[in-house]
């Protein structure tokens, strides 16, 4: 921030503080921190908090936050650390609270077709949840161990974009610790409001750097009684990516268009140890259908299969077994792992480009591949336009890498804004793709970004370092 | 604001700048502005323009607030005039800026399923170029002569929100001129967006008072094959908004959910001098269902009427032939005016509350006409929590009308709040609403908005006095 504020380091009598506030057994100092919490998922940005503070209310995050903040000590959330960007990262140091324990689905309301929750409720066990209450909760990541609340903070899309928006779309309302400690709920439980600037929609995708979301109310959908994938072959990745348009501009709506290649597809075979059910071609796209009607569904998925061999498919199979379903979406959803379990040390890139541009991004990438010599992998969401698309180390020495990464880096952020697209489609910007949002809506956006970071936490106490900063 | 600002009068060099900028004729000054432009559509809140600027270009919205910046002259922007809090009305007198002729619709991309438009295109226009195209623009406020650009500064809801949601959920960018004449764009033309805070979300529902919206891309779907209205007469109010939950709860979700009662009914038959197909009844709700497959369409429809006619219901007619649809429909566009011309002067409430609350909502309000001795229709959006409510003055002096208007609102928004409802849900907070917010939302959230207005709008020149100072 213009002024720096000067921080407070942690000594005793705040730990003592902090004990009394959570219980002895949830504040833990020096080695008794494990050094997984110095990162996220990716890593490569790393700094250990002086203390990691695991709470279990709304009210312990108050009493934390009111400390902190009449002390100037830097506070960074984070949930189950599933992050790419380093958002909860304490790059300040100070206190890293972690909200894995409020993990409580605190109530279902069948008559506004909302769920309650905490924030430290993994998408796996909400979408569990909904799923038993013949309900869907639409958002779907492909990381599923990911906390809700992680979630709400990045405004996480997922594969069923296509169709059913992404977490923006579902968060009813929000009861949120501001970094002075007050409590306050935004939003409620209604589908419509027009009631001053929307604060809550302010807070989806802000990444920790305004308030502490502590519990939420999610719309829910009714569990969509039929559902079926397609999975369809294409001779290369270029045809497979036409199609997507096409399938658009026939007015079906699919619930989710993936794009896969064969590399990808192989290195998960490797990972997963599981058999894939074709891996004979070198691109596929993997759609899936939903509704309340059987022959709708299959009448949507043979049109669109019948669309994508007129427009070049090898073939185009229908995911109809358990074992053939298991093995499409635990290959889907293993990508990212395999990849990294591929390559030595890779960094991601999660633009989101028009739908019709996508085909063009990807191509760039495979130049941009040959002409630095190096590997980039991607799959990704075809149908909302969102890539991720990963940069291989390799053998590269440290210095060589850091310079590809960068050259690599500063060529597709600008090709993604030149093909009409944005920095990240749902990661978020957290510390690592600050440069690149910077480089992207020049000075007044992220002036005003930063003073409505400002106009929430004065003293900049609240994940320092972040988005704008 | 804090320190209040001294603006400018505008004098004949402003004007002569203005002038040279959009053309001689459209700027007005004097008796040559209409005094229509002195008020919105509910009246009440009147103050006349010092000059009248019609704006053709960006460009030319851009160096309008160039001018007014550098002279501190206060702007505030109009499209058809049809809120009803006062929003569009320059209570500090200045510019009165009006889009409506900045109208075009300027392109489909059947690819990305957008369109993008300017912000004086009126709803109806849009709505019928989505349909001659085969698509559905699917947020639908009663009022089809507002324009786009006033739907997205209220986040306007409408009938369809049950199932499609609001027009937040449709706006995938937005071109603004800030108030010192800096032209930026706000989101992409994508479907996921993880960037930053998201300023667009922030601009949508800001009801002019942040930036002023120039171009709009919106999102289409494909228009549903079928579509079909079901017209459920119930013996009471009670009976008939108790059956909504039992809907919602069934897992079907039709497009829309509207409340309507007798009497409401009656002074629309007046009004527009049309029959309605049934009026033998105390109250009705008025369903429909859309979608690609008749057989689902009238499957769900035979469903819900079964349901109603074991709630209670007195009967359930399809509305199917051409003559119903136009009675039925377009008595319920004309509530609004039909309430209106049934009294010597009214004001609305617009309050949302959890859709199992509106039962309680309409009871109380029935109550309170009881105990003041007053006429408080209302109708709406049974499906969404929405209401509109209108207390109307009749006979009343003019001071005991206002101690009556004053007493009832306070009551009602208690009452909203206390169902967990908010003061909006589709028309704004404005100038009229701004106490009741505030009492509503307590100091903190509108310190924040007031935080977010100073760092958009420093000098307090864009719509000064609404929402939250």
């Amino acid at each position: 921030m213009d002024n720096q504020i000067t921080y407070n380091q942690i000594n005793a009598e705040d730990i003592a503080i902090l004990r009394s506030i959570v219980g002895e057994g949830d504040v833990l100092v020096g080695e008794r921190i494990s050094p997984d919490y110095a990162h996220d998922e990716l890593g490569g940005i790393e700094r250990m908090p002086d203390a990691l503070v695991r709470v279990h209310t709304t009210e312990e995050v108050s009493a934390v936050m009111k400390h902190a903040w009449a002390r100037s000590i830097p506070v960074t959330v984070r949930g189950s650390g599933t992050g790419l960007v380093g958002a909860a990262v304490p790059i300040e140091g100070g206190i890293l609270l972690e909200t894995t324990k409020m993990n409580q689905i605190l109530s279902l309301d069948k008559s506004t077709l909302t769920v309650r929750v905490q924030p430290g409720v993994l998408l796996m066990e909400l979408a569990a949840f909904a799923e038993e209450n013949d309900f869907l909760y639409p958002p779907d990541p492909g990381e599923k161990s990911a906390t809700i609340g992680g979630n709400i903070s990045t405004n996480a899309g997922g594969m069923r974009a296509v169709k059913y928006g992404v977490t923006r779309d579902y968060v009813r309302s929000l009861t949120v610790v501001m970094p002075n400690g007050e409590i306050l709920t935004l939003g409620a439980t209604v589908a419509k409001n027009s009631s001053g600037y929307s604060l809550k929609d302010l807070v989806i995708g802000s990444e920790g750097t305004l308030c502490i979301i502590c519990e939420a109310v999610l719309k829910l959908v009714p569990l969509p009684k039929f559902s079926q994938s397609l999975l369809v072959p294409f001779e290369d990745m270029k045809s497979a990516i036409e199609a997507v348009p096409h399938i658009i501009r026939s007015k079906i709506i699919p619930t989710a268009i993936e794009y896969m290649s064969r590399d990808t597809i192989l290195f998960s075979e490797d990972y997963l140890g599981k058999k894939f059910p074709d891996t004979k071609n070198d691109a596929y796209i993997l759609l899936t259908f939903d509704g309340n009607s059987e022959a709708q569904v299959e009448g949507d998925m043979s049109t669109v299969a019948e669309l994508c061999l007129e427009l070049g498919a090898i073939d185009a199979y229908i995911v109809d077994t358990e074992e053939r379903k298991k093995a499409v979406w635990s290959a889907r959803g293993a990508f990212l792992e395999a990849i990294k379990a591929s390559t030595t040390e890779m960094d991601e890139c999660d633009v989101v480009v028009p739908v019709d541009r996508v085909d063009a991004f990807i191509k760039f990438t495979h130049e941009l591949a040959k002409e630095f010599g190096v590997r980039i992998p991607s799959f990704g969401h075809a149908g909302d336009g969102n890539l991720h698309v990963y940069i291989c180390r390799d053998a590269l020495s440290k210095e060589a890498w850091e310079q590809t990464l960068s050259a690599c880096f500063d060529r597709m952020y600008q090709e993604a804004s030149k093909l009409g697209g944005l920095v990240s489609g749902e990661h978020g910007i957290g510390y690592a793709k600050k440069e690149f949002l910077k480089q992207q809506y020049g000075e007044t956006p992220i002036a005003l970004m930063q003073g409505i970071k400002k106009t929430f936490d004065e003293k900049n106490i609240l994940n320092p370092g972040k988005i704008c900063f």
